[in-house]
């Protein structure tokens, strides 16, 4: 099994089996980094920032020229092509023909996606939106990797603005799929959504605690708000207790705290958001004497703001320069890999913790749009050439994930294609939440966000809308 | 003949015969895309980009890349020298001596001319206001060349802004010198500036043939707009007939259909700007079922708007990416050809075409200045060094065409430098339309801008001006 | 000696040995430029541009790609990690992890020493703020030594902008050390700042002559103030002569006249603006025709503006160009030296010019504040880990100078970290002019910036204070 011509839209994309064959690939590259620049000889990696990175960019270029590549960059494409009207499919086929692979940053949420389907050559996601950011996540993992000599069944805790942080939901995924058993602390409005949580336990098997409240008095520097515990679902001892209190779990110590910023360039900048700023928690010395982090490795995807004090840089537990050292072999070790330039053995026994879901797809043109205003597919530009398109990922309630940006919708309106003896009585449209959802074929299935779509589409209402 | 070490400002640097052995060095590259990166080797070439332009910035990067040399590249040039008050012709000096060529994209009209007679090391002309863009007629010459076996007598229908676009006005003057027939199709308001014909006839031995409105009800999505048609003046069955129908013409098929897009942001946004926005004529499948578009190439220098349907985009007759993917191979032809590192024989015998119109220059110190704003000319900080210069391409009426940006204009008013016994009330003005205009040699020819500034360099009206 | 693995932040950095070596290697780098590319092989240069600078960067760029080495370059960084409030530290760790050697522009002073005392690697201050632009000012003096064939004892006229120019008062210094005679010709507004003299005097041992207007009937162009001559106290003839007027040494020729131009973009936009550039005295051919200019050298660090006219530049004494020109050479050489790709004997006799100050250090937490606003100590992203730390260059009156941005402060209250007997009543502090200053150790000196930090620090004001 070859990485090469693949893509990483997604941490998804790649395999446990994969990611560990990676690393080991990084690994070599770390130990003789300066003697890897025969690998990429001739190849050209295209840079597309549409949104600026000064980090992601120059690690993957670090990483690309060590590799003996060339690199061509655009820093500055929001105020050219797309200024021009340009959709990102055009840009992909273009550049494609360039570039023998390309690195994409881009604002809108399925952005990736997209370039990864028209190049023609493989893409890296280097940021979509709040979407993904998945090398982010393999330099993550494989700081874990190089300090405690495994991936697996690791317990992390998650500390800080756990909602908007793009790296902070990747990085979720693919511990559970190592078996860790994660641990969060959000900032006051600051929780993981609701979604991620959902997703955990559906399709990485994870079983969720939720916690009172900590003992404020206990802990002053921990946040006084309630904690979600969430375990693998495969043997483990700790689901077997249903009233477990996330304090006790916290105080058999955590392999690491994995710290985020509060994510503002994201959000309108508000008074509540400067509540958030000044209840923000910070990871400081004081915190790190407590017992229960004795051994545990301080974390961060970097640029740091408050939220981590300077003071703690000096600490050898403090992984997150490492964390950034650990970008340009972990980069380098995927471009060998995605261009071919390096081939690996992947045992397939390794992949057994990888998601394996396989749900209908939906994409009949009946008026169903994601609702995600950032997703790529609501976009003027893009709106000419991609059509909505959608994993039914639950049939109670009826859920929708976009296959761009990932975010789910509940429609309200269902049909079937099959008009039973052709008659045109029976163009009726039923609610989604009515029996018929689990009655019409999932091929047949169409949907409608509303009852003016479907009566435009010509259903009439079923006896039950019509009450 | 070699290339090495020469300039390319305008399609007119380059004769017919040198394009056609850049070709067969473009179809070297391209076959062995992957094999050219000794022929550069330690050569650095500079992007100047004073305006951005990713893809064709990247293009040229990626060639020089793939020749195995290095690039340094500006992008954020207007924010910086420019701030401070910089000429053109300091920054080429500068970076003249960094680098061994120059790319440069730059707003104002001659802006490349003034590189090219500053650095010292050859430049290319990467577009250059609404003047030039001489590598983009390359590609698309051969795109046409690769699909039709020759560039020479090819039957072209050009399509959409007329009036903007860089890219058409150059590629209608090096078609014209391959004896293209080409017929324009303008959306309206948007047709080709008269002086653009008029020089095809002067210079390019064109015929003109103006046509009659298209008959609207024929052809719904045609532009029910007068058209213009043009065939090359060398024996050529078609300038026969007076009263050629041009949809006699087109249906006789054409080799390519050349779309551009409206040039927005060369222009003011205005409510016309929508009205033109909106008439603005779509290239789509229904178009292309016609049967005189049967073997038609639908070209586009791209970026397109909505001028060209995405459903195109999988018919074998669209050439668009591939236009854009022969810029790597032709630009890494052109950049190692004048940098030396190819040599071609160029045979004489196919320079039959190439335009050879020696004009009378005309550079004194009296007042007169091209009227075009945007020229290089006339920028503040340029005026410092730059002087104003002509070529005289008519005498009758006297018509002036700058050197810098090609804009043409027609002063009233000339005297002699030869004042016929030193008389000083022999120091007289005269009207440009006057019969003097022919009798003075051009050498002692003084030309006025206006009566002021003749009597400002202390001339005198003649009786013709004191009636 | 080797430079191996140092940094170049200011011209101080590098001893005059060490410049004369440096500038050995750019003779050889200047003979064979096309023949270095195997030295730096491998080898990552990082340029961190948070300011703008087309020229100096691409120089940079040149440089590193002719020695074989690959540049990654961020233009954007103000608009990305600042924005995200990352501190300059972090983002010189995290680069420095990436890259081999750092080249940094930043607009705040001090900027450079950060980054160099974070990196872990060599860094190069590409200009930081109005403080350094040392190797603009390694360019100068390799020209002058090219030109004259020695950089010792020359006689240097400094004219324009002597007030903002940083790139002036590097060179100052360096002169100095060299042993110049230096005669200042500013502007109107525009003299050398008083703490540049004093520090000429002090730690370079110059001797200033202050010499009345000049006439302005005898030299029209020459600016009509008063002007500023300073000798290197050093036996030489002209310190001997007290009432030595300027027009007489500046009769007596001079090396090289080193034009700049008006800072304009360091200062607001202002009608005293309009004035200063309107009076700007112009460097033109009419000046140069004086005798006493006969054999000078015209230098300029480009860009120019109005001051330097154009029709200068094919005068055989105009330097400016290849000043920009040596530019390659020059950083090659001195990337080559600190990436210990090249090493060089320096001779220690030659290090007789070098500076050799052992000012003591104060970095008492005693609210003690650099003064500039633009320095890197000041900046709220920087505060959380920068302590501000000073070298007490004087006693009388105390002088602390900033060890970030240099800029100098003289606080007005000290005191004495013993507390004798340990009585409480003992801690009071004085006037930092009184004679306490000079009984009070260095070590045990506290110093405060104002009566209220002092009494802030449970400090009583002693007898003096109470009168």
């Amino acid at each position: 099994m070859s990485l090469a011509n693949r893509n990483l839209v997604t941490i998804d994309n790649i395999s446990n089996g994969e990611i560990e064959a990676l690393f080991s690939v990084a690994d070599e590259m770390a130990d003789s980094i300066n003697e890897q620049s025969g690998l990429c000889q001739g190849k050209i990696m295209a840079n597309l920032f549409f949104e600026p990175s000064t980090r992601t960019r120059l690690s993957f270029e670090a990483a690309m020229l060590r590799l003996g590549g060339r690199v061509i960059t655009a820093v500055d494409i929001g105020a050219t092509s797309l200024a021009k009207g340009e959709s990102i499919a055009d840009m992909a086929k273009v550049v494609g023909s360039y570039a023998d692979i390309i690195v994409i940053r881009h604002p809108w949420e399925g952005a990736a996606k997209v370039v990864a389907d028209y190049a023609g050559i493989p893409v890296i996601n280097a940021g979509d939106g709040s979407h993904e950011h998945p090398t982010q996540t393999l330099c993550d993992l494989y700081t874990l990797r190089k300090e405690r000599q495994t991936i697996k069944n690791l317990r992390i805790a998650l500390w800080g603005d756990l909602k908007h942080g793009r790296t902070v939901h990747s990085l979720i995924y693919a511990l559970a799929r190592f078996g860790a058993t994660i641990l969060f602390y959000p900032g006051p409005g600051l929780e993981i959504p609701e979604h991620v949580l959902k997703r955990l336990s559906t399709e990485y098997k994870g079983e969720l605690q939720r916690c009172g409240a900590l003992n404020q008095e206990l802990k002053g520097s921990v946040f006084p708000v309630d904690a979600i515990y969430m375990t693998p679902s495969s043997p483990h001892q700790l689901t077997m207790l249903p009233d477990v209190n996330i304090q006790v779990e916290l105080e058999a110590g955590v392999d690491a705290l994995y710290v985020t910023r509060l994510q503002k360039e994201r959000q309108s900048p508000t008074a509540e958001q400067q509540e958030l700023k000044k209840n923000y928690p910070v990871v400081d010395k004081k915190l790190l004497t407590g017992k229960e982090f004795k051994k545990t490795l301080v974390m961060h995807p970097l640029p740091r703001v408050d939220e981590l004090a300077y003071e703690v840089d000096a600490d050898p537990r403090s992984m997150y320069f490492k964390q950034a050292a650990y970008g340009v072999p972990v980069r380098m070790a995927l471009l060998a890999l995605l261009l071919g330039a390096k081939d690996v053995a992947i045992p397939k026994a390794d992949d057994s913790f990888a998601r394996k879901v396989d749900y209908p797809v939906y994409k009949r043109d009946s008026g169903v749009k994601c609702l995600n205003r950032n997703c790529v597919s609501n976009q003027e530009t893009e709106t000419k050439y991609i059509k909505p398109e959608f994993k039914i990922v639950s049939f109670d309630p009826l859920t929708l994930r976009c296959i761009y940006c990932e975010h789910e919708l509940e429609p309200q309106y269902i049909a079937s294609s099959e008009w039973h003896q052709g008659k045109l009585e029976n163009k009726k449209y039923h609610s989604a939440n009515s029996h018929w959802v689990r009655k019409i074929k999932p091929e047949n299935l169409i949907i409608f966000p509303s009852e003016k779509e479907a009566q435009a589409h010509q259903f009439k209402p079923s006896a039950w809308n019509r009450q």
